[in-house]
């Protein structure tokens, strides 16, 4: 990879040969992939991007850490569609909005683009296999993407995982190990197993590169907004892999002189679950929290890229906003009735957050802002139930029908 | 529209002019919308479309039943991925197989085609109101592409509606009427209310408008394959709507001269509910069925497009081949394991037929196969879970898991 010079550590800076199964480095870091910018000058430019008829993830190849003849993926990641909402600008108040949807992957996240990037590299390696523990989103776009190439997949969940999460990650016939005990215990028992078989770990705790995945998010927003850079990119924020991944990408793109200024960060969490938030707001080391919220792919008490997380926001200048679960569902409400986005309650956690900034007036009428959506809906209907409430309900009759428009003060247009 | 000449009875030839609220002949037959191919031949071309930057179903425009300045709808409809699999076409020992994944829209089915059209047909028609019955995805695309639109929804649905689906619904900020009795019931309700109010009617039963936008899924295939016409296309069949909308837009590219042949259709349809098919297989009229299928979205008993489905399927020399529900069931484990996609189980049953037509030898290595998956697994997750079976379930213990992979015969790479 010509474009790549190594991989850094982000706490003692000792640098590693890029190789496919690059992992932490010895003093427990995370690795940072670190490229030439002065080769990827010479190699892409807006036109180039402009002409390209990929539209996945795999268009900002010369961003990304592969070699020039590694496949894409087969299924088709990224691209998702980036909406301008001027409704919901002017009910909050701000200049200019858009949601950019992920929950309009292959498997409905924005974990499709770490996990293609997984299969990418486990290719490279030589992996046939590839193996992590989860039990969410990132479980079942390692399972979907890797079944699409071809490669098995053994993924470890705690067994209190939905069993909606482990009926979709059979279905994309990976082998799954249900380990009956804590999510610490899961992991523990995936790393032995990993060790002992040598298979290719997707993990975001250990895998420098899915947070290169991740990056074609903010790749993508800037072409889809001509390279114009909004005041603020807001998202939600568990492991910190995510909003490392996307300032990352927003590094890249100003670094290659695609972009003339960086937005700020936005970072949302819940507020039973925001230990990153919290370490910025009291400017202090983050500590374990506890992991009291609905927004389940977003309860993360010990994040494992935190480091990375919190340089992005404090680079960025960003700002942390955390939201009870009640505005996490009113967002998804306002986000469903407004745009027409159904989005997870983790998903929409980067709008709750927007919402309450500009109710706050930190930001305002002339702010621009992305806000992206980072999981469907679909995923957790349980949680969606409980906030929608219930319909009217009445027999077929015209009369029955009048009256229970007049009861809910519905006036038919 | 310079381009559409009339709407025109399928069943007595009447013509009506094509107004954006156009519904059935006075015989009760159903409109089908013909247009001045020589006309659009002169506004279309191969290499316009090649060059056009909208990846959404309005690239088509020439072909679809809008006027000029009417504006797209909001939500990225359309342009779902042609993946090719030549494992599963190995498997099944045929020449060539690509799966077209409409479960990639928007609310997660090819329904969004269908109710995008309704909502650019409602804005013509000044509409502020659209409404519909239907427990199911017709229902949620119509609930999320109109509240992107900024339109109102009234939507009936039977008390039998799933939750899940009718929380998809409120989210979405439809009124949902929830009718204490049959769909029958239900309709009857939707149908009075529609009268009285006035309201945009979104009903494939009464609109022409919705299988001109379900026929964009045929523009499509076509168009990734480079226009190579492939020997069969396999579509799930209920109400009848889809399959005739695929027919209309590959008889459209045929008459602007866009492809040089036509395919044959696969119709497939449950063992538990084939009216359609079975009319076709005794060359006898359709007659009511009962609904004894899990693959709900096709459980159509008294499909209100059987006409045009009977003559799409007529005209094509196609193939009916009715599967169980097992057979669905076990099509959606194989399409998630060997493609990583998946569906529903009415969205795999096109694929289910395409697997049994093999087995029978009816088709073979010499053809080449597109299956369309209709919607997304999402949808209905209990159905997977009974289907996938089973995980591992072990405490975290290295020997246990060993013991465990040898118990279920896993030989580990």
């Amino acid at each position: 990879m010509k474009h790549v010079l190594y991989g850094k550590c982000v706490k003692c800076g000792k640098t590693y040969d890029a190789v496919p199964d690059l992992t932490n480095c010895e003093c427990g870091g995370i690795l940072d992939i670190v490229y030439d910018y002065d080769y990827i000058r010479t190699r892409l430019t807006k036109e180039k991007l402009a002409a390209r008829q990929d539209h996945t993830m795999w268009r900002y190849r010369e961003l990304l850490p592969v070699e020039e003849d590694t496949p894409n993926t087969p299924l088709r990641v990224g691209w998702s569609p980036l909406y301008e909402e001027p409704r919901l600008a002017e009910q909050l108040g701000l200049k200019r909005l858009w949601v950019k949807d992920d929950g309009q992957n292959p498997t409905a996240s924005l974990k499709d683009r770490a996990s293609a990037m997984a299969v990418a590299k486990a290719r490279e390696a030589g992996a046939k296999v590839i193996a992590c523990s989860s039990t969410g989103n990132a479980a079942s776009s390692l399972a979907g993407n890797a079944a699409a190439a071809g490669l098995k997949t053994y993924i470890f969940v705690p067994s209190r995982a939905p069993k909606g999460k482990v009926a979709q990650l059979m279905t994309f016939g990976a082998t799954v190990i249900s380990v009956q005990g804590s999510y610490e215990e899961t992991f523990e028992l995936s790393k032995q197993a990993i060790d002992r078989w040598g298979w290719y770990n997707r993990n975001a705790a250990i895998n420098p590169y899915l947070s290169e995945g991740k990056k074609t998010v903010a790749l993508e927003i800037m072409e889809q907004l001509s390279w114009q850079v909004p005041d603020y990119i807001a998202i939600s924020v568990g492991d910190g892999c995510t909003i490392a991944g996307l300032w990352k990408g927003l590094k890249d793109l100003y670094a290659i002189g695609f972009i003339d200024r960086l937005p700020r960060l936005i970072s949302a969490q819940a507020e039973g679950c925001c230990p990153i938030n919290r370490a910025i707001a009291e400017n202090k080391p983050w500590e374990p929290m506890e992991e009291n919220t609905l927004a389940d792919s977003i309860a993360v008490g010990v994040p494992r890229n935190a480091d990375k997380a919190l340089t992005a926001i404090r680079e960025s200048d960003g700002i942390v906003v955390n939201v009870s679960d009640q505005e996490i569902m009113a967002a998804q409400q306002l986000l469903g009735r407004t745009c027409g986005v159904f989005g997870e309650p983790a998903g929409v956690t980067g709008a709750a957050g927007v919402k309450k900034l500009c109710e706050q007036g930190v930001i305002g009428k002339d702010d621009t802002v992305v806000s992206v959506v980072t999981g469907n809906g679909l995923k957790d209907v349980a949680n969606a139930i409980k906030a929608a409430g219930e319909p009217i309900s009445i027999p077929s009759d015209m009369d029955r029908l009048l009256v229970a428009f007049a009861e809910k003060g519905i006036t038919v247009e």
